[in-house]
């Protein structure tokens, strides 16, 4: 991509309604605009982050048999007075359609997946299935912060498991922790991220969390550093301020960002459906059931909170929005030209490669830009560096630069 | 993909409520299922058809310099206002949050587009642009029918471009009628599409509708078959029932589906949020626009009738769920084994196959079901396949079938 021709631009201007570092830094470097408190729409080097990160979320779930759907976000009343949420759910927006039809606009999917996993589920021999999708939700948040941590519109990846009974919940639920670590470790935020016991419900008593630390985050934990797990301040009574795994009550208080949330929910949601099967038996039996969420936007502001310097983020490689930043800051006839092969050859190769070929934007300028969109691999090219038919290659995490032939540079990429 | 692990299933029902040949085919195929009216989920199958339209309509797209974004769905009633669209798009679902904030759903988004593009664009240098994004788009129809040819919540590309004056719109809308054409050719339904002339509004006498033949459709178009190119019956006494092209007056009535409108909007949207750049001798002008839009879930309805017998479906190619149907008739544990071989060396090459691996299904309905998903190639495997080491392959457009080794079948394939 050329920058010349990038319809947005960066900017020098701190938004003075916006506290939060991500959304401070993601409208500066026009990853997102602001549409009003709590809705942002992604710029298109903001929907390439997102989309990397949903790239990620869809292989991992794939990995554990996740079966892609897309459901609607326009939910019937009456799914939502079959749980008893159409009442109790506090940010769900409500809308009245033609024929006096009412709606919820969703929130969280079980009132819908569950009657259709439903239609195709008679035996055990059906089971277990998981089915997720990657869809934006709405949240009629009272007060909407924190940038896109917590927003009224944002992207979600929502899962829901079904199964013959509690044990092969169980087993599955083992294999989706490990599958949230993969993307965690992959989005370039797993060393802060902590599985958090939460609070639960009827049918179990802890949830899991994923709750990655950073001063931005709106939850508190308290961290074993002997089990390498957390705990939610909601439930450190329940657990009289102690690890319940090794007993350890030194634990380290800190602010987090909840990034991930699994739940093992029972029949919580299968019973007021009546969703249930026939055993080897043939008799009936409740479905047990998991969800298992992540807000991929919500990951994409973590990684701005967690990976960041004065000068601007610092993107994690695999969901960089590009790969390469070109620099050029030539301004000889022959050198631009130089310029623009070196770009047309990364492009074939397959690069990812954003171009800087702004031909009236000064050099401290570029390097400022550069630094703010956080382009892991920054290349510079210009009079100086092709006087030696090289560029001059840093990281955007380093000080240091090194000079290198274009030809091995071309070589090694 | 495995069918014995697929969550949905086939159905012989025809539903009662659905008239449409593409919802009654895609629902028993599994491929969507019915929310309310005019709502429906994209099952496994379903959503790899979509991703496959979306992403054929990304390239060409991007091939024409789209720059794609995501905007939200929940609009602020500020900006509908501006256009005086807030009271006048009778499909408009509207609703109210924390705040007695009023929202209206995304139905098309010059109100959100336009003000965006405006905080980037000042001058001349920065035109012509093309933004575009694929988005879930909300109306509130007082009546949806069709299946997915007509629903209150569907899938939508909308590109919006922007330019310094008339002339560059007109060349990057000729450009975009080739890139349209593109599209409908890459997804099978080119050669019953017609460019056909619409009303247009203020700032040009006529749209224009690209409108594919089918009885399913709601709309009459007026083919001249020697420019092939057509008339909304809303426009056919405007142009005195004559070709504006040729003056042909033996024009051709046709029921017809619109799978996409282009629309020289000028400045009806820019002029009322005063969006203006400078010129070359530093003066205001106004900025003209353009929008574009093809609903993807709309294609896929279309492709089914288009695309289909009294069986089942028959999906063009480049849009399958999947590319290649392997259907295992095999019994024996020697010749299971074979199949899961054969099965894992297709996965092994990068081949898009579903595998009906399903042990207690019979020949007959495997072969049934198989017509009804359309996939275009089906190979079967059997005993008496492996008792030459072959396979049997069959197009689904095809009566005949043919013989060959595995051993070539896997070198072909």
């Amino acid at each position: 991509m050329r920058q010349s021709q990038l319809f947005t631009k960066t900017s020098k201007t701190i938004s003075q309604e916006e506290v939060s570092v991500n959304a401070q830094l993601l409208l500066r470097g026009g990853f997102i605009d602001k549409l009003f408190a709590g809705v942002y729409t992604m710029l298109p080097l903001g929907f390439r982050v997102l989309t990397k990160i949903e790239t990620i979320i869809r292989e991992e779930m794939n990995r554990v048999g996740g079966q892609e759907v897309l459901m609607p976000a326009l939910n019937p009343k009456e799914n939502w007075v079959v749980t008893g949420r159409w009442d109790t759910f506090d940010v769900l927006f409500k809308l009245t359609g033609s024929g006096d039809k009412e709606y919820a606009l969703g929130a969280s999917h079980e009132e819908v997946v569950t009657p259709l996993v439903q239609k195709f589920v008679f035996s055990y021999k059906d089971l277990p299935q998981a089915v997720y999708q990657m869809q934006t939700k709405f949240r009629n948040e009272a007060r909407a912060k924190s940038g896109i941590l917590r927003g009224r519109e944002f992207r979600m990846k929502d899962l829901y498991s079904f199964h013959h009974n509690q044990q092969n919940l169980d087993e599955y639920y083992e294999r989706m922790i490990e599958a949230y670590f993969r993307v965690y470790t992959r989005c370039g935020i797993r060393e802060k991220t902590y599985l958090t016991f939460a609070s639960g419900g009827t049918f179990s008593k802890y949830s899991h969390e994923y709750q990655t630390i950073t001063e931005a985050g709106e939850d508190s934990i308290y961290i074993c550093d002997t089990c390498n797990i957390a705990f939610n301040s909601e439930i450190i009574e329940d657990v009289n301020h102690a690890c319940n795994q090794c007993q350890n009550k030194e634990l380290r208080e800190a602010k987090a960002i909840e990034v991930g949330n699994i739940f093992k929910l029972g029949t919580k949601y299968s019973a007021p459906f009546g969703f249930s099967y026939s055993d080897e038996n043939n008799n009936q039996q409740p479905v047990i059931m998991g969800c298992y969420g992540i807000g991929s936007s919500r990951v994409m502001g973590t990684v701005v909170e967690i990976h960041h310097d004065e000068k601007g983020i610092l993107w994690p490689e695999e969901i960089a929005p590009y790969s390469l930043h070109l620099v050029s800051l030539c301004q000889e006839p022959d050198h631009i030209q130089q310029a623009e092969v070196l770009y047309e050859q990364l492009v074939a190769k397959g690069i990812d490669v954003l171009f800087d070929d702004r031909p009236d934007v000064r050099a401290g300028e570029k390097f400022a830009d550069s630094d703010l969109l956080g382009i892991p691999t920054r290349v510079v090219v210009s009079a100086k560096t092709l006087a030696q038919q090289s560029v001059e290659i840093k990281k955007r995490s380093s000080e240091d630069s090194d000079f290198k032939s274009i030809i091995s540079f071309l070589a090694e990429v």
